[in-house]
């Protein structure tokens, strides 16, 4: 669809759509994995077996040796892989440029030819925004090796570096498809369990239509404890149904163009609280004050709050960190109206869950009274 | 409009589509404007009137009085404009890291504050991707002041840098509104007025359905000796029937999905050229040679190589430059295949003008055949 129209000063105005289709599935023994039974891993091999690898330090140290026989069982060309460290200190233009010089190295097409990806959130951010930017777009396709990857960053629009400002500069570019595989979670640090609970909650508090969060109440703790990795279909049910919610999600808004979003809860004052904890521990201390807040104003009845604080504590995520501090909230609020067409729309579940209350005009005295109040309720017996 | 459904496997396949929309336009007295002449010239001042100001050096050196009283009259709130030097070195990382500090510094929000450009195709490049990773892309308005930024690159989708590989790291993202004035190309150096007519040239011999190239035969060489920036009718036609085609190219394929594409044409081994001539000198040297593949494969008659050949010595663009030399040219095409689906795909008007073959499999003997032709006709007396 296109249009071009005469303007009243008699130039023209032009109209152009961009239509981006992507996938993201749960699949078993993906390391095992033949031709013959998933033809479509690597993308469409009759256009071109050529690929570039990029893989989390990480993954390589633990996997390598299965990944390169997988690679050649797809009889996938491919130069050595690009190993990239994993965390937040990764995201940097530096950590960009070592993936395009190896797109530009082995010469990839514009078409036909996916950058594969295989590590969490951070080589998401960094393999997509070369992706996004190398012939000014080439696909790429995420295996997510980290449950928050899996369940949240892996098949976002949203890629991003931290160089110099925390995802100030980025790219709306989803990977073409995301896979992950439970299994790669058994290696993962407790702590790589937790950053992604951390996200898990935060979309189970939000959710419109599925019982998630009751499911999550249920089941979630003992999930966090096998680390999502075992043969639990009630862990499987979390994380698909996180998934399937997140895809309606983004799907809905996917370039953010509203700015009141359900998603965002716990989004608008964590970045203040990274990198001394994990994305998502970050999330779940920004959504435990954005519940004292709507406490505060009547929004969320106590015995809500009280839920969800309770299973927070029941997965062991923190209800506390010295990272908190009004200061640095209320500058990252309003960083946050820079991104919102001037307003804080600060998500929160209003009553019941399901339906959605905005707030705006938080007030440093606020922020003040709900880091008194989380103070209290972390250190409560 | 967005779709999400169910995989065969279970996971969620997501659909979104973007639309964009943008004007180009040539106005007459832009530095004299008033708010009540073009109320829209910064864009919508009731969102926000902040701007970050980026110019081109030679133009803030000739105007940049007038633009501050302009910014003034507008009541723009501005931080002191980035200077940035014209020139192809320009396309580096670095300059966009510039504008983006800029851009940081002023704290620019993701909605409603435009970054405003003043200057040429390279200042549209490095200012367009500076703006388009910006908080993953903020908005900005383009004030041509080349010819060759205003009925071409201003108007593109296409962004890049050349940092370290020729436009090989870029974006889809064009300005929301090109502005340019005429009377700004009085002070440009007659090669830059020969770099503006190589693309003005590219577009009358492809062009589908207006006769600009008639009218450029007739008019276009006196068009070229006034630099364009007189009031001469027929100069504005030739420059406005450029925009018009141009936009409709732009529109109908903006992401350039479809590889066999008119405008492409000049565009398949400029490449190899540059930076030893100026980009639309580049463009009619593989003209020239396209021309002379085309007349030895009987696509083009020899009558209408001629008329072309002859227009392009009359506007006073060279025939030949020794940088011509057939492994350029061969690798250049090599790495044009990389673009379009493993095929040359290289358009010219075939036979006669308005209808389009595309040429492939072009050979290094052809090469070599067509710089001997080339060569002879540069220098027949």
């Amino acid at each position: 669809m296109s249009l071009v129209t005469e303007t009243p000063r008699g130039g023209r105005k032009a109209t152009a759509t961009r239509t981006v289709e992507w996938t993201a599935e749960i699949l078993v023994g993906i390391l095992d994995s033949t031709p013959g039974r998933v033809p479509d891993l690597f993308g469409d091999l009759t256009v071109s077996r050529r690929r570039v690898v990029a893989v989390d330090t990480k993954f390589h140290a633990i996997h390598g040796d299965r990944l390169r026989a997988l690679l050649a069982r797809y009889r996938i060309e491919h130069p050595d892989p690009v190993i990239v460290q994993g965390g937040e200190r990764s995201k940097t233009r530096a950590t960009v440029e070592q993936i395009t010089a190896a797109l530009e190295a082995f010469d990839v097409s514009r078409f036909g030819e996916p950058l594969l990806l295989f590590g969490g959130g951070v080589l998401h951010d960094v393999g997509g925004f070369a992706a996004a930017e190398y012939r000014r777009g080439i696909t790429y396709r995420m295996f997510a090796t980290t449950l928050v990857c899996a369940i949240d960053a892996g098949f976002a629009l949203k890629v991003a570096i931290s160089d110099p400002f925390k995802n100030r500069t980025g790219q709306y570019h989803p990977a073409e498809a995301m896979f992950t595989d439970p299994a790669w979670f058994r290696t993962l640090d407790h702590e790589q369990i937790l950053d992604g609970t951390g996200e898990i909650i935060k979309w189970a508090v939000v959710e419109p239509s599925a019982p998630l969060f009751a499911r999550f109440e249920r089941h979630g703790p003992r999930a966090v404890a096998e680390g999502f990795s075992a043969n639990d279909p009630d862990a499987l049910a979390i994380m698909r149904g996180t998934i399937k919610g997140m895809m309606h999600e983004l799907a809905d808004n996917p370039y953010e163009l509203v700015t009141e979003r359900r998603s965002y809860i716990g989004h608008g004052m964590s970045m203040a609280f990274e990198p001394q904890v994990t994305h998502g521990q970050a999330v779940i201390l920004d959504i435990l004050l954005t519940l004292m807040i709507a406490t505060r104003r009547g929004i969320v009845p106590p015995k809500l709050r009280d839920r969800i604080v309770t299973v927070i504590r029941a997965c062991g995520l923190r209800l506390w960190h010295d990272v908190l501090d009004t200061d640095r909230i209320v500058s990252a609020l309003a960083d946050t109206m820079r991104h919102r067409h001037g307003k804080q729309s600060i998500p929160v579940p209003n009553g019941k869950l399901r339906t959605i209350t905005y707030m705006n005009e938080i007030t440093p005295d606020e922020v003040r009274q709900a880091l008194d109040d989380l103070y209290a309720t972390a250190h409560a017996a």
